[in-house]
C-alpha cells in the first residue's frame, strides 16, 4: 500500500457516499427527471451564491462548457500562464471554442491587475476580442494557492470597465473557503461563472458543479449535451457529490494543516528547497535540485520506498494532502524522504 | 406513476447494478489506476472483438471522439439522413470536429450501397475528402431496424476500396444482437470503431463503450481527456455497467417480445398506421395522422393518460419498451392508446 | 488554341479594364485608404440595394465570410444539395464556421418552400439550431437556371417567421438579371446578403462582393481579415471589377444567346440528352450516357478535337459560354462535338 | 501631402509594375493555367531554396495556411510572444487551426533556444501536442530585427529533436537579406515553411508567397482554396509581384539607411528614447513617454504636421521607411517631429 500523495484526484468515496449512491433517488436527466442531481445543483447554486449551477462529469468539461458558453470565436482569454485550463487541457479552449490565450505571470497564481488592464485588446482590425479572463482558485502550479478578495475585486473591476465576462476555475475553492475563512461568495461574487469539483479533496468520485447566471446555464446545458457531457441516471453520482459538498467541506482544514506539517518537515531537509509560506492549503511543492537528484528520479526513489508524488516540472515535485492520508502518513511519508535525500534509502 | 414508454434510457439501475455501485473497487481512471472500469473496458473490447476500448460517459461522447479520432478537419461523413450523429448531436461533429457530413436516405436504416460508392468524393481542390462512414445499429429512427449483415458487407467492400474508415454508432447494438442471433462481432467485424451504451435497454445508469484498434483507442483516451471525459474514480459507474453487459444482454428478449405486442395491438386501432414488420427490436414508431390529433397532441393526452411516449417528428410518435415496463403494463398502455384515439379518454 | 467552355471563370480581361488596372488609383485598403475599392463597394452596393459592401479576393471566401458573419458555431445552415457552397468549397463551413448542413432537393436549384419549413429546427437541446438559409442563384449544378422571385419571397416569409437570415450566393446573379429582365434588387431584396462574382461572366480578372447591412459588413471586414483576405493597394483589381460591374453585364444577353444556340445543337445529336428548357443563363449541361462514352471520355476526346468543358459528376458534362467565345466558336464546337458523337472525331 | 511613414505596406506600384500587370499573361489559376503566377512561385521557391511555393493574396494568408498545413487541431505552437501571427491576425491560429499558442520572450524578436527547448510539451494526456515552432524576420514587433543565423542553426536543431516542424514568417525576409548580407538561403535553410511579402518594401500592391517542399505545398493549395484564396486570371497581380522580386530586391538598402539616419536624428531629439543600434532594417521605434505625450497625442500632433506614424502600444510609436519615402522627406519629417516634441509645432 502506497502513501499516496500524487493528487487529491485519488481520494476514495467514504462509506457515507457509497451508501449514498446505493440508495440514490434517480432519473433521466436528459429528461431533468433526476431529483437527486437537481437537489445537487440547486444546493450548489446557493452555496455559491449564483442562479443557477449545472453538474458535469469533470472540472474541464465545466471549465471548457464555461468557456464556449462566455465567448465566440476568434476571442482572446486573459489567465495566468501557469494555470490548469491553459497547461492541462489539451488545448481545448483551441479546439473547441476557437479562442486564443493571452498568458500573464502571476505571484502565488494571482496576476497582476495592472497587467490584466495592459492585456485587454484594443477595438483594431488586427486583433482578437478580448472576451473573457478565468482566475483559479486555489491556484494548482502555485502550490494551492488562495486569491485574495481585494486582488480578485480589482480584476472583477477591469473586467467590469471593458464588457468582459470572468470565470473562476474553483476546482479547489473550497480548500480557499477553509483555509481563508471567507465564505464561498465572498470570492465568487466577483465572477460570472465558477466550476468546483467534487472529486477532488471533497472525496466524491466524479463531478464538477458548474455556476452562473440563469440564462448562462441554460445555454450551458446546451453546449454540456453538444460535448456528450448529457448523462442518464446521473443521481448515482450525484449523490455522493451531495455528500461532498455538504459534508466533507469542514474537514479539509485537516489536509491543511497536514500539508503544513509536511512542508516543515521538508524544510528541514537539507537539498530540499520550499516556501512555507506559499503553503495555504493542501498542496506542497518542494525543488529537489539540491538533492543531486532530477525530479523524475526522486518521484522514482520515493515510489520505491512506498510514498506516490508528482513530476510537476523541472526540479519540482508535488505532493498534495488528502483525506486518504492520515497524520501518521505524512510523518512517516517525510521519513522517506529525509532517507532518500540523504542516500541512505 | 406513470407508464414510461418514451425511451429506454429511463431505465433505472437494478439491485444488483447498487450493489455492484456500493462495492466497487475504484481508483483515479485518468491515472490507470481504476481496475473495475479496466475489466469493463476488457470485458467489452473482447464482446466486441476489437484489441481495445474505452469508457466515456454517453454515446454522444463515445460518436464525437471516434469522429475526431478518425477524420481530419475539412473531411465529409457519409451517414444515413435520419441518423443519431446527425439529427441528434448538436451538430458536434462540425463545431468539435470541423467535418461535413454527406447524408444519404435508407432503408430501414441502411443506406443503399450503391449510394455510398457514388458519394465517396473523387480527388478534386473544391472537394472535402471523405473521411468516414457511419452506420446506426439499431436504426433508432428507423424504429430501432437491425442492419443486415451484407449490408454492413458491402459498405465495408467499398470503404476499404476507397481507405475510409468505418464508425458503427451501436447504441442498441445488443437488442440486434438479441433479435438476429447473430454474435455482436457478427456486426462488429465489418467496421474499424463501435459506440455501445450501457445506460439504454440494459439498465446502467450511465455510460457507453468505444471499442476498435489498440491505436485508435489510445488516441481517443487523449481526445477524451481534451473533451472534459476523463474521470477519476469511475468503477462506480463501470461496475454497474459490467453487470449490464455481463447479465443483461439476454433479457433484451422480452422487451422485443413487449414490443412486437405492443405494435400489434396497435395495428388494430383504426386511424393509427403503423408497419409491425418493421418493429425489429424495442422500438414501435406510428403515424397517428389518422386520428385527428397531432402528434404532440397524441403524446399530450397520452401522457395524462397516465403514459409516456415520445413526439417523434411530423404524424409520428415514438414508443420505446425496456425493462422497467412490464407486459401487463404494456396492454394496460394499448387500452389508453385506444381510449384516447376513440376520442372516450 | 481551344475553344474554352469549361467555366466562365476562364475570361480574361478586357483592354478596357487592363488600361483601368494601369491607371488605378490606390491605397492601403487594410487603412481603408484605397479610393477605388471604395467606390467599387459604394456602388455594387448600390446596385444590389445594401447598405454597404466588401470586395473580397473570390466568391468561395464571400460566402464563407457570410456564413461566419451570420451564424454561430453549432448551427445547422439549409441549403441546396447541390450548391455550390456545399459541394465545392471544401467543407469550409464546417472548419471555419462549426456549421453543419441540411441539404434539401432542389428544382432547378430551387428548395421546395415546405421542406425549408420542415427543415427548420425546433428547440431541443438535442438539435443543432437553424442558423442560415442559403439560395444559389443562378443555380451552378442545376444547369445555370434563375431563382423564381416568388420562391424567393416564400422563402424569405418563412426566414422571417423563425428569425434566420438568408445569403444568396449570386456567384452569378447578374445573368439571372439580364435573363430575367428583373433589377438585382427584386432578387437581393429577400436576403440578408448576397455574394457576386466579377470574375466569371463579368470579365474582371480577381474578385467578388459581399453586401448587406452595414452592421454585418462591418463585422465581415473583421472576419475578411481573419482569414487573411485584407489586400493592401488593392484598387488594381478593384479598378477592374468596376469596369465588369458596370460595362459588362447587359452583354451576358450574347452568352446566354449562344448558350440556347449551343444547347439546340445539341438537342439534335443523337445520344446526347438535354432538357432545352432549363438553359436559362450561359450553362449548358448535357447527358452523355447515350454516346457509349463515359463523361471523362467525352471531355478527353472533346480537348483532342480542341474543345475544352467539364466533367460534372456521372455522366454529365457542363459547358459554359462567357465573353472569350464567339458564336462562330460556337458552332465550331458543335460541330466537333457532332463529330465525337458519331465516332469519326 | 502626407510624408506617411506609417507601414511599407502603404508603398505603391512602380510604372514597370503598372505595365507588367498590364501586359500579364494571364489564365486561370484554379486550373493552374496562369503562367504568370507559375513563373512567380518557380522563381520564389528557387530564391528561398525550396521546392515549391504557392502564391497567397496577403501574408496573413500565408502564416495561417501554413499553420493549417503543419499542425493539427489541439497542438500547441511556439513562437515569440510580440509576433505578427500571436498579436496581429485575430486569433486565425485558434479559430481556424484549433491550435494554442505557447508564447515566449525574444531578445530583439529571437526567443532564447532554451526557453523554446522547455517549452516543447512532453507526452500527457493533459498536454497538448507541441506541433510547430514559428519565428518571425525580421521581427516588426521588436523593431525589423533581424534573426541570427546561429539563433535559427539552434532553434532548428531543437525542432528536429522533437521532429516539430518550423514556419518563418518571413514577410521582411528580404529586408533582413539586404542589410546582413546573407543570401535568403541562409535564413530559410533552418525551416519548413517561409512566407515573404511582396506588398511591404518591395512594392509590389497585392501578396505574397508561402515556400516549402512539393507535398507541403500541394497540401496549402488545398486548403488555400478551402480558405476562399483561390483566384482567377492572378497573373494582374503577380506580375508585378514578380518584377518587385527580382527587381526591387537590393533598394531596400536605401530604406535602411533613411531608418538609420532617421533614428540617429530621433536619438539627438530630448524627450524621445530610442535605441539606435536595434535600428537593422528599416523599422524604427521610439519612446515618447519623455516628451509629455501620450503616443496617440503623439502620432496625432505629428499628423497635424504632416507626417503618419504608427501607434505600436504603451509609449511607442513607430516609423517605417519605404520605396516613397525620399531621404529628402525623411529630413523633413525629422524636423517636424522636433519641432513638436519642443511644443512649438
Amino acid at each position: 500500500m502506497y502513501i499516496d500523495l500524487r493528487s487529491d484526484t485519488v481520494t476514495k468515496p467514504t462509506e457515507e457516499m457509497r451508501k449514498a449512491m446505493y440508495d440514490a433517488e434517480v432519473g433521466d436527466d436528459v429528461m431533468r427527471d433526476d431529483a437527486t442531481v437537481i437537489k445537487l445543483e440547486e444546493t450548489a447554486a446557493d452555496m455559491l451564491g449564483k442562479e443557477a449551477a449545472l453538474y458535469v462529469s469533470s472540472g474541464t468539461l465545466g471549465n471548457q462548457i464555461a468557456i464556449q458558453t462566455l465567448t465566440r470565436p476568434g476571442d482572446e482569454i486573459i489567465l495566468e500562464q501557469e494555470s490548469h485550463i491553459y497547461l492541462y487541457e489539451g488545448a481545448g479552449h483551441a479546439v473547441y471554442a476557437g479562442v486564443s490565450t493571452n498568458t500573464l505571470p502571476g505571484h502565488r497564481g494571482a496576476m497582476n491587475p495592472e497587467d490584466v488592464q495592459k492585456a485587454i485588446r484594443t477595438a483594431n482590425i488586427h486583433h482578437p476580442r478580448t472576451g473573457l479572463i478565468c482566475v483559479e482558485n486555489t491556484h494548482n502550479k502555485a502550490g494551492g494557492t488562495i486569491l485574495p478578495l481585494d486582488h480578485l475585486h480589482a480584476v472583477s473591476k477591469i473586467a467590469k470597465e471593458h464588457g468582459v465576462p470572468i470565470h473562476m476555475d474553483g476546482a479547489r475553492l473550497f480548500n480557499a473557503v477553509v483555509a481563508s475563512g471567507h465564505q464561498a461568495t465572498a470570492f465568487t461574487q466577483y465572477v460570472d461563472t465558477v466550476q468546483v469539483c467534487f472529486s477532488k479533496g471533497l472525496g466524491a468520485p466524479i463531478g464538477s458543479i458548474l455556476a452562473g447566471s440563469k440564462e448562462t446555464i441554460e445555454q450551458a446545458r446546451y453546449i454540456r449535451k453538444r460535448m456528450g457531457g448529457g448523462m442518464r441516471q446521473v443521481g448515482v453520482i450525484a449523490a455522493p457529490a451531495l455528500v461532498a459538498l455538504t459534508k466533507m467541506v469542514d474537514r479539509l482544514a485537516e489536509d491543511h494543516a497536514n500539508a503544513k506539517r509536511f512542508a516543515a518537515g521538508l524544510a528541514e531537509i537539507d537539498g530540499l528547497q520550499i516556501d512555507i509560506s506559499a503553503v495555504e492549503t493542501n498542496i506542497v511543492i518542494v525543488n529537489v535540485a539540491g538533492t543531486g537528484l532530477s525530479e523524475e528520479e526522486f518521484v522514482s526513489r520515493l515510489q520505491e520506498a512506498g510514498v506516490l508524488c508528482g513530476d510537476f516540472g523541472p526540479e519540482l515535485v508535488r505532493f498534495v494532502t488528502h483525506k486518504d492520508v492520515t497524520r501518521a502518513q505524512i510523518d512517516e511519508a517525510l521519513l522517506k524522504v529525509q532517507r532518500i535525500v540523504r542516500g541512505v534509502a
